[in-house]
């Protein structure tokens, strides 16, 4: 346990991947905790679980050709994947998948961002377009956007701040990573485009109040199920012109998206609507075993924050009524928002005093008071948090 | 079979994947054949035949992580592709991949070749860092260097006109993509950096005269084994600072490459590296057998050519001794480079005379008298190609 615990550590600390580079300064011999990244390995046993049902099985000679299906505006998008994304969409209830919406497969939720980015944006504009995020914003917003210096788009910042009276494209997070809230456009100007990232839009961690029904809307299968080494995300685009231009922005960065990884994205996610649409279901269907799972993680560290002695306190969230379970339902983000006590930084105290490595509030646009917990660890990783976590007086200051 | 034909001609219409957008004229029934790409479906009935043996199987509950290994500065490089890729190579003798060179794998060539970029240029140079390529060049290339119109790179066009002293990355394709030719950087000059993108350096498409020895050099799946559904590249990289810019690059872009993707190309590239050391096999291993069928393929359009009544020729190349079959061998690249007489756009007269789309000259930096023509269509596709060239007078002169 204790070696995967540090394994884990390590390409955080090398990698900007994580906010964490600077390592703990205590020698003792304790492991360090890395939180600081949303590796969704919390699922893990409920996948083991499901055995053969899940499993897939690809012939040599399959998935030869760059197309998938040459009569879609997507061309390289499976048919299956297309299928059963439109399904759990329908039976979850999250978001709109009207035939006349198109969908486009990326690498990960991070590729269609960038897509979105290039999509959205266009080079007649005399001045790259403004990128703006409300903060506390998913830290890596500002650095996708920039790190190419691209000319067709900038980051701006806090959306709570922007005023130039020009084009702009408004991230909005909803629930929010970091914070877990819900969250809707700030900056409504005429004219403002927006990129809706629903990562955690499913009832294991908010509850679904509506159908989202946005123009451009983000959803990744890492979040969804927890396959986060199966890079896939998915965008559901009301505007044709938009869609083609987000295929042509992978088609050029990557030529489509492997072929394997939609499949078995395809499989898994058609095993889960079979699931939730069959009452005689032995044992729980998946986001009903999310949603445990996350309500007991989250029980458990509320307690350790009342007991903290205000070290640290968390979000409230409102319930809310979930159509899809049809009940009352708390928030369960995937995320913890710790914020501290004034005049602490929270990331460096964690690191220096618990040898937990978490993402500080200036990643997010925000103060150091604030830090950001991963909720999708492992068992023995979570339950070593909250000891941790109840065992820090506050007393050191790491700068 | 015609209604195959046809729909694999949509896409390319679709997409800019593809130069040719514009339709056919010729009202004819006849289907349409696309060698505008070079979709590598040649080598399915290999694979039909291999069966069992490069079948791969994935469990539910595998790949969760984003991590593949911690340990490794590609950390999402799986263990066994890194492995059957040093094997392959060491087989084959295609390239140098010592202990201390970097595997980097990409979601296909095409996204290493923006890592590249990336990585080779800098926000710490006044300018854009100009990107050459000796004409005729992949067609791909200027497009992906300027869509994003990055300020760390620009395209600036064809090496052997530049003569700018400034700063530059000069991409060496080898064999050449379109026209087959043994190629080297000919800028050459102080402080210049190099991608080498040897995607046609297999046994079947060139002799294999050397182990390449390049600070950078690109390959991909697609071409090797014809798995172009499988988005796999890797780059083998000697400097290290290169190839942690690299892999930034692509965990900013889509945070890793798939595992199910990555761990079928472990699996073919085994056993491919398994047969080519396995002197008892029956049959053929995959470079021989693509090998002969390239060889065939080619014979047969020479043949065509040498009829047509100086309406269009053909490259030659000079027989070299491979190390790797250990016999002087012809080179059969994957594209054939058709030049046709003065004066005439042989893409347009192919499309509009013979409903043949091919992609022309000026996609390549050259003159509209030259088209490229992928060989690695399928048979029926090819027998029917052979037959409408042999068929052509060479009388429209579609401008």
């Amino acid at each position: 346990m204790v070696v995967g615990l540090v394994e884990t550590a390590v390409p955080a600390a090398k990698s900007t991947f994580s906010s964490a580079v600077k390592k703990p300064t205590s020698l003792s011999s304790d492991p360090i905790i890395n939180v600081a990244r949303g590796d969704p390995t919390i699922y893990e046993p409920y996948w083991k679980k499901m055995g053969d049902r899940c499993k897939v099985v690809i012939a040599g000679d399959e998935f030869m050709s760059y197309f998938c299906n040459a009569m879609n505006l997507c061309w390289f998008l499976l048919p299956e994947l297309d299928n059963a994304i439109r399904t759990l969409h329908r039976v979850v209830g999250n978001a709109m998948v009207d035939d006349d919406r198109f969908i486009v497969v990326g690498n990960g939720s991070t590729q269609l961002f960038h897509a979105l980015l290039y999509a959205l944006s266009s080079p007649d504009l005399p001045e790259p377009i403004n990128v703006v995020a409300a903060a506390p914003f998913y830290s890596s917003y500002p650095e996708e956007t920039k790190f190419l210096r691209s000319e067709l788009y900038e980051w701006a910042g806090d959306a709570n701040c922007f005023d130039k009276d020009k084009p702009y494209i408004e991230v909005v997070t909803s629930p929010n990573n970091p914070d877990g809230s819900i969250r809707g456009t700030v900056v409504n100007r005429e004219g403002g485009k927006a990129i809706h990232d629903l990562a955690y839009y499913w009832p294991q961690y908010a509850p679904i109040t509506s159908k989202a029904d946005h123009d451009a809307m983000l959803f990744t299968f890492s979040k969804t199920t927890g396959h986060a080494g199966t890079r896939i995300g998915w965008a559901i685009v009301k505007d044709k012109v938009i869609a083609a231009k987000m295929v042509k922005f992978i088609e050029v960065s990557s030529i489509g998206v492997s072929r394997e990884a939609q499949l078995r994205a395809a499989k898994i996610l058609g095993v889960i609507a079979d699931d939730c649409r069959n009452p005689d279901l032995k044992g729980e269907n998946f986001f009903e075993y999310g949603r445990r799972l996350m309500s007991e993680r989250w029980g458990k560290l509320r307690e350790v924050g009342m007991k903290s002695n205000g070290v640290f306190s968390l979000p409230k969230y409102p319930r809310d009524y979930c159509k899809f379970t049809g009940e009352y339902t708390d928030s369960n983000p995937a995320f913890a928002w710790l914020k501290s006590k004034e005049g602490l930084n929270f990331e460096n105290l964690l690191r220096d005093e618990s040898k937990i490595i978490t993402r500080g509030g200036p990643s997010f646009g925000v103060d150091p008071t604030y830090t950001r917990v991963s909720m999708l660890s492992r068992d023995v990783e979570f339950e070593l948090l909250l000891k941790r976590l109840a065992a820090i007086k506050g007393t050191v200051n790491g700068n």
